[in-house]
């Protein structure tokens, strides 16, 4: 991973930072969380939002702004400087695909999907000569989506992964796409998108599964035991709440790093469980240090 | 599991719920917030603290009250009605086979340990006639250690386990701590001792378990991956920031039910990864949408 942007001190350029039109094109919780958070930092002049459910697009637009709900993702992107692709994973490349002839010279595009490889490759041969696709991950999801959930500081102190092909993506867009995250709160962290996917393949998509395959066992016992949990059973099982629907696209899409990474948690579950049947304190105490370090220094 | 004792209607007794004297041995989170939450509430007269760090026992006495930091397990328990034993779980046994000489005839002895099939059978052999033990569990426990975290309302809406020994405990006895946590905010659930290391295996220990081999899994990946975590990250790990020493003694003490419950949890991730390894989408779906729908019924 290389050095973090300086949202205090951006490249000199008047129009690095500053987007003069945005469009966001899905306006779940993160796409209309940008849409906030940009507003309310004044990183841009006017928005044009689409989403598949137009209510969604309209209820991210406030009346007495420049902004508009578009008809088409095509109309959205017209104007726009930027354009932040909210939609899931297995969508973002038909996405950019389909504005690609929309697109005006110079523009950006960036993503907030969760795997990127597949997605940096599809998405940068989709775009046309001079408009370029920079993709970004912001480390802040939540098991509650849509809209409603959205506020301007979802970002704040949250890493942002910025994924550009080595070689092939332009290095001026993929600065300004890591200090427009900077901008909006977050740590810009730019690493390649295969790196990209291995590491959240550990530090969520591996956590996802964790939850999900707690939660799926325990709704095998009485009813009963659940209601006797406490907040331990409550928080590591938290994220097994989320969207069955982007779940499933995400990890399909990160299939081998996510197996690579289940693969290494059977490993360390097996380890534990050996050394609790052989009754090796010694060894279980060694796990369980090794454990309550690394997490006292998770901030 | 029975029925739960309600706070607002105990047996007719006058001496049900308020116990004239209180001793409380190990003043850890547990054993402090116990003593917090009764003098909150109006439930008990006098209180005596003892812990191996006296300093600890100090602290919970407040300078004003009728209560006294004791200097011995002993003397503590002399004139006590009820003694909460707030050890660890590894410990319990010896602790009641040590004050057993000293308890007042009608005296109940109860524990916070987070294991009971072992301790019950031991304590309970360990009273002399006309004194009784009932292993209690409430599931308030913390990342947090000592009596600095104690608070009175830990207890509130929690469950607490009451774990009689079929045909052994006293009733009324078994009655009486049920009504004691019930009154300290808790909801009382009755269970045998063994049926309650195998739901808190379930719910307790292999949520433990998880989230300390996610941690360790992630020791051995670059320092940069955790700090790019997002709350996903930080809640499924939460708990393996607890004390390595106590976990090491539950675990262990508990090792039969803990084995046999990360064995269904390696089956649980076995199947989601074969799942995802073989882009079986409706299967993973499934588990997605059952993990889902149990995790929305955890209040």
């Amino acid at each position: 991973m290389s050095a973090h942007h300086d949202p205090d001190n951006p490249p000199g350029n008047p129009g690095f930072l500053v987007f003069d039109s945005l469009a966001i094109l899905g306006s779940g919780l993160i796409g209309a969380s940008v849409l906030r958070a940009a507003k309310a930092r004044g990183l841009l002049k006017r928005a044009a939002v689409w989403d598949p459910v137009s209510d969604h697009a309209a209820a991210c637009v406030a009346p007495d702004a420049a902004d508009v709900s578009a008809a088409t993702a095509r109309e959205a992107v017209r104007d726009a400087d930027l354009v932040v692709i909210g939609a899931p994973s297995d969508v973002v490349g038909d996405v950019a695909a389909h504005i690609a002839p929309a697109l005006k010279p110079g523009a950006i595009v960036t993503d907030v999907a969760s795997v990127k490889g597949h997605i940096a490759r599809v998405a940068h041969a989709a775009m046309p000569e001079g408009v370029f696709f920079v993709g970004s991950h912001p480390m802040a999801g939540s098991e509650k989506n849509g809209p409603g959930a959205a506020r301007a500081g979802l970002f704040d102190g949250r890493a942002c992964f910025v994924t550009p092909l080595a070689g092939r993506t332009d290095e001026v867009a993929t600065a300004r796409v890591g200090a427009f995250w900077a901008a909006l709160g977050a740590r810009a962290v730019i690493v390649s998108p295969d790196e990209h996917d291995e590491i959240v393949a550990g530090i969520s998509h591996l956590p996802h599964v964790a939850a999900v395959a707690l939660a799926g066992l325990l709704a095998g016992r009485p009813t009963a035991w659940r209601d006797c949990g406490g907040g331990g059973l409550r928080d590591t099982t938290r994220i097994a709440g989320g969207d069955p629907g982007l779940w499933l696209a995400i990890l399909m899409e990160n299939r081998h790093e996510v197996v690579h990474a289940i693969e290494a948690y059977e490993k360390e579950l097996r380890a534990l469980r050996e050394a609790v049947e052989s009754n090796d304190r010694r060894g279980l105490a060694t796990i369980l240090e090794r454990a309550r370090e690394w997490r006292s220094g998770l901030v």
